[in-house]
């Protein structure tokens, strides 16, 4: 479906993203004596085929080079782009594949290039891992929308090796893609901001919709969601959770802090809402119409999709003409964006809402998730799981 | 078609500007002796019914409010709306019914509350002749989005009266929809200007597009489309002419000056101008597919709607998240505008291409524009064509 929709100078971009083909190593092969002796081994959970189901797999780490962090990981979140890789929903995945990107660790070593961050610092890892560091939206701080971005699993990376996740004992990463987690954060606290959380702040930031005041919305009440909430409470805005049912409307108002809980299919109460709204974050990953939420919003409204969905969504002209309104997609942030959301985090107190789990739980966390059974975000008691000593 | 895909919140409005209800008072009736006597007639030619066939038709014109301007109608433009409205395509048009929305006419009289024209100057109005003066788009130059704008013809005034369009002898309008013509412009270049002129301008300098060395590009070479290129042009853009074939190449590049003309359908052409763009101002009023023209748009690239289309426009979320792009809609402009493109258009020398015809020609005109056989913009020479004299 999403092949048919795409013309091909846009899937050749969606084919390098979703679909890049990693030459088939056995990585789980011992290595050959000699050459890779000297090199550290990690172990994580992997994904071996399109079941998603993850387990130990133990892979080669590179050297630190003089750009990069040797990170011992502590926890990572579990995000839905973690089971559509695992799945292969996106096209063809490849395997092992150790996902997470919602990594914080602790600094074990820094390569001789890296001033930023020293020995026993906590940090955090997020979606992206490598750019090109020299075209036009590396330059201008738009690095996770580069051409050559590395994602942080499921990819290849520079030295022709397979990109390897969170849920891994160890990683090393490219300082750039590094950012220092505040001492006041938590690390299982902190991880989710890491996507989830830059995946809300980096649109509010980019669009101009931090200011005080403003009315919102979040639609779709899962990890991201549960963070647009939270994020745009704290920047003082007046925030209606928007769901396909009422199931949520005690949490969203009594625990997450939401102004106002609104069910998509509640004819009178979307009416009474008409035209009111700055924005709406989207954060639903699967088809839903457009029309009733374009409708919910002002003059110059804007509708930001987050939601990574392989069938076209649909609108007619005039919901957007008459209001100039936007329909907008964003991808994560970029890493001056991660710093300045973890600094706004810190400044006020703000925090996700966690299961902490360890590693031998993650493929029923994963199971649960899809069903969306969690409040709100998994994150992976990784340290406390001592996988690389088993 | 369009009312299926239109929730109920939104039809409703959709319904206020499209579908308005006149009551069926008998115009064309005498009026009855003493209570109009005082009132002025004019001529203007009028669509009787849905085949849109236009056909003189003479009826009152309020008196000179104090905020009101009398105005001549020298020439008036036909834009593609006009013939949609007359039609009904876009649902229950309301009969008899004046269309023209680009006049340009000279001043006759004024109210007493009007400081800004005298009688002999050389004015124009667009599509829009009320609004409430009272709510945020009304207080914020964005009246064009009023919920109670009142639209140049097939509307409701104040009074309770349909208004009627510029395709007659005389009008009376509101000041605050009044522009002064420079004296640089003629009539007949500026008329095109009012409508097709300011629906390129607003979306270019609300969406921060007015800066030099921007690439852009003019999807649809009508009469939007051909001021989209000059007015392009004029602020100093690289300009890309896309079209469905390659018939009006040479008019692109050696008339209209743009600087590169595209083939959607040259799939070679389209792959090599991938990511290229700023934005695109798409002025295609028919459904056409959005990915190819979304795939040319850089990082943070825009695709401005400026056509009423009624089946849905379709796109898969990637091709707007991974660029974080924007689809965008947005409707003629404001007066503030008006007045601002008007005085760029004097300073950049910048006119219109226009057809001018005499009123008794414009049936066939309309034919004509249907079929998009004019270069590129017909102009009705109304003072000419003596109308009100019939």
């Amino acid at each position: 479906m999403l092949n048919a929709w795409i013309p091909h100078s846009q899937y050749q971009k969606l084919k390098i993203v979703f679909l890049k083909h990693i030459p088939r190593i056995a990585f789980d092969q011992k290595p050959k004596m000699g050459s890779l002796e000297n090199e550290r081994k990690t172990t994580g959970w992997a994904a071996r085929d399109p079941s998603g189901i993850l387990s130990p797999y133990t892979y080669s780490l590179r050297n630190t080079g003089p750009e990069d962090v040797f990170i011992k990981v502590i926890c990572c979140g579990i995000c839905h782009t973690d089971i559509h890789q695992a799945k292969s929903d996106l096209g063809m995945s490849n395997y092992p594949m150790v996902p997470g990107h919602e990594v914080v660790g602790e600094v074990v070593e820094v390569g001789s290039g890296v001033n930023k961050f020293t020995a026993g610092d906590i940090v955090g890892v997020g979606y992206v891992v490598g750019c090109c560091k020299n075209c036009s939206p590396c330059n201008t701080d738009r690095e996770q929308y580069c051409a050559k971005k590395i994602w942080t699993f499921n990819d290849v990376y520079t030295d022709g090796k397979p990109t390897q996740g969170g849920f891994s004992g160890s990683m090393v990463v490219d300082q750039k893609f590094v950012v220092k987690i505040p001492d006041e954060l938590a690390p299982e606290q902190a991880a989710p901001l890491l996507c989830a959380g830059v995946t809300v702040y980096s649109p509010l930031n980019h669009f101009g919709l931090k200011e005080s005041g403003l009315r919102g919305a979040i639609l779709g009440l899962g990890g991201v969601g549960h963070m647009g909430v939270k994020m745009a409470k704290a920047m003082g805005h007046h925030v209606t959770v928007i769901s396909s049912t009422d199931k949520k409307k005690t949490e969203a108002l009594d625990h997450l802090g939401a102004d106002e809980y609104l069910v998509s299919s509640d004819t009178e109460a979307m009416q009474k809402a008409a035209e009111s709204l700055d924005y709406i974050i989207d954060t639903v990953p699967a088809f839903h119409p457009l029309e009733p939420y374009l409708s919910l919003l002002r003059i110059d409204g804007k509708l930001i999709l987050t939601g990574v969905i392989n069938t076209p969504l649909q609108f007619l002209t005039p919901t957007v003409m008459l209001g100039r309104k936007s329909i907008a997609g964003t991808l994560v942030g970029s890493m001056k964006e991660q710093e300045e959301m973890l600094a706004f985090c810190k400044e006020k107190n703000l925090t996700s809402m966690v299961e902490v789990v360890k590693m031998d739980y993650i493929n029923t966390a994963m199971e649960r998730l899809e069903k969306n059974d969690v409040r709100y975000r998994f994150v992976v008691d990784v340290a406390g799981s001592k996988i690389d000593d088993q």
